[in-house]
């Protein structure tokens, strides 16, 4: 069903919807035959609740394919993650929690050194101390170029956000971090005729930069690469008729959750038990609640097993609370899988469990990958899990007569 | 596989394919763990066939979505039901068995009562008895329009089925129900060049209807909406080179079965009785039968739990009766789910067995939801079921070299 026939069937209800993500929640044993972080974890709340829902895989993009953060969650939000991309640029803004808007240009930047000819020594300005980024981010952000505003917002090392703000900048452009030392660093150049004006504009902050980074050795040139639009996307009130609240900690993922039109809430703190504060004290303004959870993901990149085993066990003690608020339709799942052996995000489906009061229950009281890989949702693509949340909740009309 | 590519691998065969419908088969328990319709029903006999047969759970739309009982068919018949659209007009003028050809436009009709300025004051003319509207309805009959033929067939209380007839009547048209009270009926408008004609016609007949009718209060005036023309399908002789029959006793699913091209047989009474004795009669004739069971869904929708558990039961007799005739290839599932607890049809998979000498059997002696959400079928969507009966069949040759 596409997207327009879908929005034509959305009725209103008073009906609450909960999608609590733990980030690349699925995972591998550590030798072959054993148990997965998830497996070994003990989550004495998440397995009363399988045993009550019907468990499921979701594949995020498609069959062996190992998603980034944004296209992971857009499948998990409903969207087809094939079709909506969201470009590296909006994702580097997206993570220091930038504002993007509909007329914003962003791009991945580096420092970099370059020689007394202007070629590239090092591509990452020997990584210089995130306070250096910070005070030569402010150096560059004070350019002033005709026709746009420039936004600089320092990252880690040296990597920095580049927003350019001007009604009508294409992202047709070429990049100008040519992935090797030796080089001069080329100048952009529009891939289109639409994008001439960015062109232009950026060629100008790239002059401006130069001139003013000359004396910044070993951060003397900026490189800009991933250069991105906003990307406009039917919102979750369009789309699903759904007033949608965010609870995330980290830029990225409440970047990703305003691109879909929900409202960011402020969490007030950095841990779990601020996010379910935040979701208690929201409960009764919002009809979606998408709930984030990154430390699994973190420990599954680090490659510590037993870490995420705790991140996992940390986020089941927090289930009871969430089920105390009587939600209709809870999903518990994750945007991609990051098991611990592989240090990395991994293409393998991810552990998945609905639950509401007019699910059929598979009677599995076990939340793993084993278990829900028996489970009677089957191995379905992640952008199908809005729908049936949707369903369950009573908000889709019969198709047809 | 598109349907032109499926057509080029029919070949023809002797076998024979029986596809029992039970309508709204799907269910869910009573209360959270417990057993669904079907799983509470004492089906000795589908039991018995399920252990030798392939279970599935068939999803007739796409996941999370309610199929009406058009959409639910033509999945079940093979037929995209996103792609072949069955207006509402249609269905209401196939409800009452009415043969709609190439050249008809239907609506559904209410009788309603305006007030002297001709402002609706009751959208249903207070629910006319059905006896009243037989009259009235032959009464509108006889209205002449230029350039077109009116059939106007009662259905239930207020409820009429309008068709017109003439050739270039494009069904691009405004409703003339304005669903609310107070205001003037407003006129059918073209919504395209195309429905010019028909917007002609149909206004034509509105004021013939209004000058009639203008003593008949309650029932002093018609409101029409739904306009749909009859769809064109590839026949199920085109599309499987299949001569196919239909039993059912309702209408609507006598038109769905027209539609696709199978001959609707004369069931000669109401009972499944009735419906086994001319599945019997006609074996001999035709190389598939659809075979339609109206209660489980009527219960279903009633929310009577105990009587749709019955109608399961009622079937499961009559299972001896139809292996008997030694089939093929057997084909037991529903077109979508109506769980007594939901009172209404619903988005659930719904479950299916597949028997034939060639199936892969399950080994599962037990015809349910939970059953066959383990079966090897798998979820998928209802309309690969007619595909994987053609292969069991042996009339699906080898596609390329």
């Amino acid at each position: 069903m596409n997207s327009y026939q879908m929005q034509e069937l959305i009725i209103p209800a008073k009906t609450k919807i909960v999608m609590l993500i733990m980030d690349g929640l699925g995972g591998l044993p550590r030798e072959p035959g054993g148990k997965t972080e998830l497996e070994t974890a003990h989550t004495p709340n998440l397995d009363a609740l399988a045993a009550r829902s019907s468990l499921g895989l979701t594949i995020p993009i498609s069959p062996g394919i190992t998603p980034g953060s944004g296209p992971g969650h857009l499948a998990l939000f409903g969207y087809d993650p094939l079709q909506y991309e969201i470009g590296r640029g909006v994702m580097e803004a997206l993570g220091v929690d930038f504002e993007l808007g509909k007329d914003d240009l962003a791009a991945r930047g580096n420092f970099c050194t370059v020689d007394a000819d202007g070629r590239i020594v090092d591509r990452r300005a020997g990584r210089i101390g995130t306070d250096v980024n910070q005070e030569l981010s402010m150096l560059l952000e004070s350019i002033r170029v005709e026709d746009a505003e420039i936004f600089i917002k320092p990252v880690k090392e040296h990597r920095f956000a580049f927003i350019m703000r001007s009604p009508g900048l294409s992202d047709g452009l070429s990049e100008t971090d040519p992935q090797c030392t030796g080089v001069i660093p080329p100048r952009v150049r529009a891939l289109d005729p639409d994008s001439e004006k960015a062109a232009g504009c950026v060629n100008q902050f790239i002059s401006s930069a130069q001139k003013l980074l000359v004396n910044k050795r070993p951060a003397n040139m900026i490189l800009l690469r991933g250069f991105a639009r906003f990307p406009t996307l039917p919102t979750y009130q369009e789309k699903y008729g759904l007033k949608a609240a965010a609870i995330a900690v980290h830029g990225m993922y409440r970047g990703v959750a305003r691109l879909v039109g929900m409202q960011v809430l402020d969490v007030g703190g950095q841990t779990l038990n601020d996010e379910f504060m935040t979701l208690e004290k929201n409960w009764a303004s919002f009809d979606f609640f998408y709930l984030h959870v990154k430390k699994t993901d973190t420990f599954g990149e680090m490659g510590d097993f037993d870490a995420k085993v705790g991140a996992i066990e940390e986020v089941d003690a927090f289930v009871p609370r969430l089920l105390a608020l009587d939600p209709d339709v809870v999903i518990v799942g994750g945007d991609h899988s990051s098991p611990a052996v592989l240090k990395s995000h991994s293409w393998h489906p991810v552990p998945t469990l609905l639950f509401s009061r007019y699910v059929r229950t598979d009677g599995i009281p076990e939340f793993g990958e084993r278990s829900c890989s028996r489970g009677s949702l089957g191995i379905i693509p992640a952008k199908n899990i809005m729908p049936l949340a949707l369903a369950n909740a009573l908000r889709i009309a019969k198709y047809g007569a």
